[in-house]
């Protein structure tokens, strides 16, 4: 966790605060079922909420008696239990460390994959709105960073949108994934806890029972779970990597925000540099880096060994700390990105014409010149532009053969811009639901 | 692709056969769709199907077309041209090369998930079938590699139906992330070709319209198939790291089936070795990796750039390949997998009732006794156990201290199994909706 | 392996026959030291040599028998038997398999590294005969995509040149670490064999014998090859990378060659699209990913298990062939790069001077100017070129403030293009030794 | 950075207090250099150095600086400039940020390389003396988890010390990898700083001049770097899983030594697991897991992107510090292993003489039968020893056809387990120097 990629709600899920009291939390709804069942009186579970909902947990002292036993959970406990005083002997009976951690792991995951998910829907309004201001300015197309044919930049931001979505989709699947619940004792066979503590607990925590714990809740949920951060990463990749190209010196077609006082450059005052999309994609590096590790967890020897835990200490703070950061920054960028229209319309104009090729080859064909001749043809007239800075509809209209199979008011009507907006609104009706 | 971990119907799906065939249909489709448009003859779309269709695609000539022109949709354009006659200039009418392989990759990534989808079955079927066998199964639970408390051999195998079930999930999702199907022509903006076109082509070939492609396919949605496959394979590293752990010679519960005439080492003639499982780990290793790259190709360039390609080529057949032949290979290892219920209680046994520990140590705090001190009190009885070899039940009879606060009767009560599996049937019946 | 992505002679090293040949060679190479110390007739191992050394081997025959046995070097110790007759039975005497295997792919990845090295020397030449034809082609330089101060081509390809230099420093080092031999026997321990044989083998294979393998050649080894291929191809995607900037359609300083009869578009004829470099990008992710399961793979179980040999057998030719095709295909694009020198000072001059800022921000403050108010002098008549489309110095010389700490002549200096390219003599002496 | 797998020392080196007196370092000795030149008073270096050096930096001051400029190396300059005074106006003449950003992290690394140096010699240290004391231990060897044939502890050990060896060999490379300088100003040019001062600045940090940076220091280097370091983690998840296996329940050859008080259950009193390999297979994964970034990182646009630096904040920290925490408690683990030598035994006969099969196969083969025939008769007995609990030298004393070609002597010199352990000295020989 890097403070300067942080925001404060995120990086407090993870703070040891708020752990112990998802681990006070957990033992003490146990505490109520295991009550309901008669196993501990029903007063007991009372002084547990009692005294441990109004006390504070004291962090260094936790990691006092945790440097003797070595042990976090057993840690916790035995403060919990100079807090509770003797009724502290009824909580976690038949339950193991894992009981507490791998459900608070999931709690804090559900929370994480909340935040993730408000930061996904204020980074959708943003796109949306962008996209719909710029629904109609012209830009160029680009495919190979060559000029193709024209689009609209609300397009583009209309194709952002859809993968966002698409993003917002996964992340909810994910969050269903990881957000169950496991109290089921050592290696999970409940020999020594009621499964209807389990489904206790799940339900106060808003969580689901896991159908087979074999004392730790299965890793291939968190797996799935940091894989789609790293997918959803590497969509911010994405736009992040369209915005520093169109920033970029000769394209110029839009600015990230340049706050007054920012400075670019130590050495180079002139300097406007694409920053803060440059920085998330080197975010995006570290949050599908994560992917990995979290996938290696998944083979736990028997039914469970402790591997994962360590890696779970970095990634589950860091991935979804980065993430948060990033999609925060990403949505920043998009509101205030300055959009120069008279940059895209002169970018556009750049080969005279060129960019109207196809719509001329189809015209060819269809006036029945064979695909390969029709190539051709455009192909020599194409060069002539590309090489020696020639008007494109010029040169077709000084082309016999050109001339033989197409008029030139047809030809004229080749390079009408309106031709390529024509179907915008259909692509916004699919992606918005309006356009 | 390595011929040695391939099954046939995967390979064929990846086939330039495949894909010349997929190829033509898609662009045959496209030709009835224009047809109806009345953009081109109707009896164009019917000769193209004709002659297309009886035709066998000449992977030879289409691939010496292609040194010539370097573009391979170009190549094929060509060659079918070479069958269709004159009517082949109204193929490919305002599409671009991705309209055509994007979509085929589609369709083969679908097809490819099917074929999964059915191993999978087969793979849960085997698990089903050994997990009910062996439900009553007596076996060490161990967690960090040590013996914990007794379990089952089926609720092992009822953990691992419980995630490839999971798996099952993911894949169906993976599979409708990739089934979209792009007919929207050059930068996407169906500047030269109806968005009908392209709803009656994802009709036909089973696929839905990309809502906005820009010109490809977005590249997320592979990313998010590939992260799947690897978290899949992480999940069959899982269940075949168990068998290897299960097989070693210390262990030997369950062995692989070894065949007659099957020899395990070049010199060791006795050795029976679980080759099968770290081969899968090994496989699950490369399928894994492939999601890196996947995540990686997600930023492709303004409308779209061409380096996703070579990646595709690679991961698209090897990923699915593996895969398929790993779960195949697995769903063996199950079904045939020499089970050793004699050699599970023995191991289960090796300490002298140490196993038992918990439940002794949760009768002596429900007996009065504070946590502290019972653990105390279990500790000291069972390192004896496991530094002099004593018995434990015999030493906590011996115990004063022990004997104060539990009656031999209960005591021995605890030593019980048939308390470890009295919820084998609940598990069972959230995992398999019986038991 | 994609037959498209490979060239014969890396894709001959992974032949079968290759590899037989090559087990065959350490089978008798093996045979002549254990003869010299009286183990086994010399007259065998010069049997051995004879029959086995005129012999062509048959793959087919051999698959056919490792069907049966499930055991490729059985299977193919048994072919061999079948050419040489009797004497076979001397063959492989003390040895394990994976002496035949691990030395086996230990030759086969020497081998490659040499084509490896030879691509990396044919790369450096063509770095450098195009740095000293391009030393003095002004360009600018960028820093995040942005016009910063100008360079010269020659450095830029400069810079290539050291950095291959390292990445072929590294596989020297790669190489050396995996060309070792290991003929142990089982575990290890010489129990079955001398180690002299071992010696006499590594000899004549050009190799050094592994100091203690423990029946395999630690992984270790490996990893730290595929992860400097991994490497390597980072550094070949940041060439590829540049070049597909600059042959983006508004900066056009270069443009891979674009052969006569080329295509670069089905739909767009007028397209050149920079489809080499981009090709290079997609094939450098996948040989950076092949380093994550060569890691995987170190942490085998206790002397040995298998699982590395999947992993092997795909990334062993995968990673050596897709190097080997994408640096020569680097070459290529650098030996018949087309270099645009008029658009490189085109696109130098787009803002009008502004590239000079940090020359005068320099200046103002060596005349006395605090750094801070010199920065806000610069930065104040930048905006106006930025925003307002002025020429640089004019503004600066109608600044009175400026003016009043740098004459006119001063000022016109630093508009000097000679300035930045002073030093490049230095920077080819330290590069390539001579300037 | 998680301060429970953190390490003081080489947290300092992380620390923003250290990063800041680099940079003052870096400044101060270009201002030697500068004042050398002529470029600037001389006393204006001595002031600096005098007024800097004696300064604690105020990294909450220059925190706020930066928030207003967004620029932490200008924040930086403004805020020493405030202890300075006007001399400060000398300091970063000609430079730009990377020249300091970007030496600073080489000093940073090449510092955290030396404490890993150091604690890799520790573990070798660690390695030496317990294999030097286990060199005679009698243990089995294993391939495929299954036994094998008999080795010592110490060769185990000994394979462990080469690999690490190995692993400080490949540190020592990287270290140089990084340990490079930049002052080259912007772009790299040298246009507004003379080469002298990088030679001097380099000379005066114990770093070598970069021979062509280009505004950074180009990012294969630490591709490299990092990339070592995923090798050096794979290496520890090597010998932390060796441990993790042979102290489980079944096997129990060494264990982890296990402190009083420490409590390995907060369920099961009686569990010692081996938490520290556990957990150190886990961070091995984080390790490995930074080198893909890192890799990804190479590719920065033309003369320099910023993309990298959020990754460096990240994993320059976060891989030293997790290595060097790893590699100290493996070293830690090492020194303190508890082995049990008695159980080593028991486990190697638990199959009755198997161990001994192949030196039965070669003395068969040595007496003339085929080694079809010879490995068919033993096979045959192995599977009485393994499926029926034979003794393995009765039934082949038993066995007609065996005893037709060797004698009873013969037979039985064949289970010594002396001849295993001939060539220890040899491997001991080659690994240590020294036996």
């Amino acid at each position: 966790m890097v403070p300067r990629y942080s925001r404060p709600d995120m990086v407090a899920i993870w703070s040891p605060e708020t752990k112990f009291r998802i681990w006070f939390e957990i033992e003490a709804h146990a505490c109520d079922a295991l009550a309901k069942l008669g196993v501990i009186p029903e007063s007991a579970a009372k002084t547990i909420w009692a005294k441990g909902g109004a006390a504070t947990f004291d962090v260094e002292r936790i990691d006092e008696i945790e440097r003797e036993t070595k042990h976090d959970v057993i840690a916790f406990l035995t403060h919990l239990a100079e807090i509770v005083g003797p009724d502290a002997r009824f909580v976690h009976q038949g339950m193991t460390s894992s009981d507490v951690l791998d459900t608070c792991f999931s709690v804090q995951l559900a929370r994480a994959s909340d935040i993730l998910l408000a930061d996904m829907d204020a980074l959708l309004d943003a796109l949306k709105k962008r996209a719909f201001e710029h629904k109609e300015t012209i830009t160029i197309g680009r495919s190979h960073g060559i000029h193709a044919e024209p689009t609209t930049f609300g397009v583009k931001l209309a194709q952002a949108y859809a993968e966002f979505s698409r993003c917002r989709d996964r992340l909810v699947n994910a969050r269903e994934e990881i957000a169950t619940c496991a109290i089921s004792g050592a290696v999970g066979t409940f020999a020594n806890i009621d499964p209807t503590v389990e489904e206790h607990v799940a339900d106060a925590l808003g969580l689901k029972p896991e159908p087979v714990s074999t004392q730790v809740i299965p890793r291939d949920r968190h797996a799935m779970y940091f894989a789609t951060l790293g997918v959803i990463a590497s969509s911010v990749e994405r736009l992040a990597t369209e915005i520093r190209h169109l920033q970029r010196t000769e394209v110029l077609e839009v600015e990230e925000y340049f706050s007054p006082g920012q400075k670019g450059s130590s050495a180079m005052p002139h300097k406007r540099n694409p920053v803060l999309t440059e920085n998330l994609t080197g975010l995006a590096r570290m949050v599908r880096s994560f992917a990995m590790p979290a996938m290696e967890n998944v083979a736990l020897w028997h039914e469970r060994d402790i591997s994962h835990s360590s890696v779970e200490r970095m990634i589950g703070p860091d991935a979804t700390i980065t993430l948060d950061f990033a999609l925060a920054r990403l949505t920043g960028v998009i509101e205030k990105l300055v959009v120069y229209p008279d940059n895209m319309m002169t970018n556009l104009n750049k080969f005279r014409g060129l960019v109207h090729s196809q719509r001329v080859l189809l015209a060819l064909t269809q006036a029945g010149v064979s695909r390969e001749d029709a190539y051709r043809l455009v192909q020599r007239n194409a060069m002539k532009v590309w090489n020696e800075g020639k008007d494109f509809l010029e040169e077709l209209l000084g082309d016999a053969e050109v001339c033989a199979a197409l008029s030139e008011d047809t030809l004229r009507e080749k390079f009408d811009l309106g031709y390529h907006t024509k179907h915008v609104d259909t692509t916004f009706k699919r992606v918005f639901g309006e356009s």
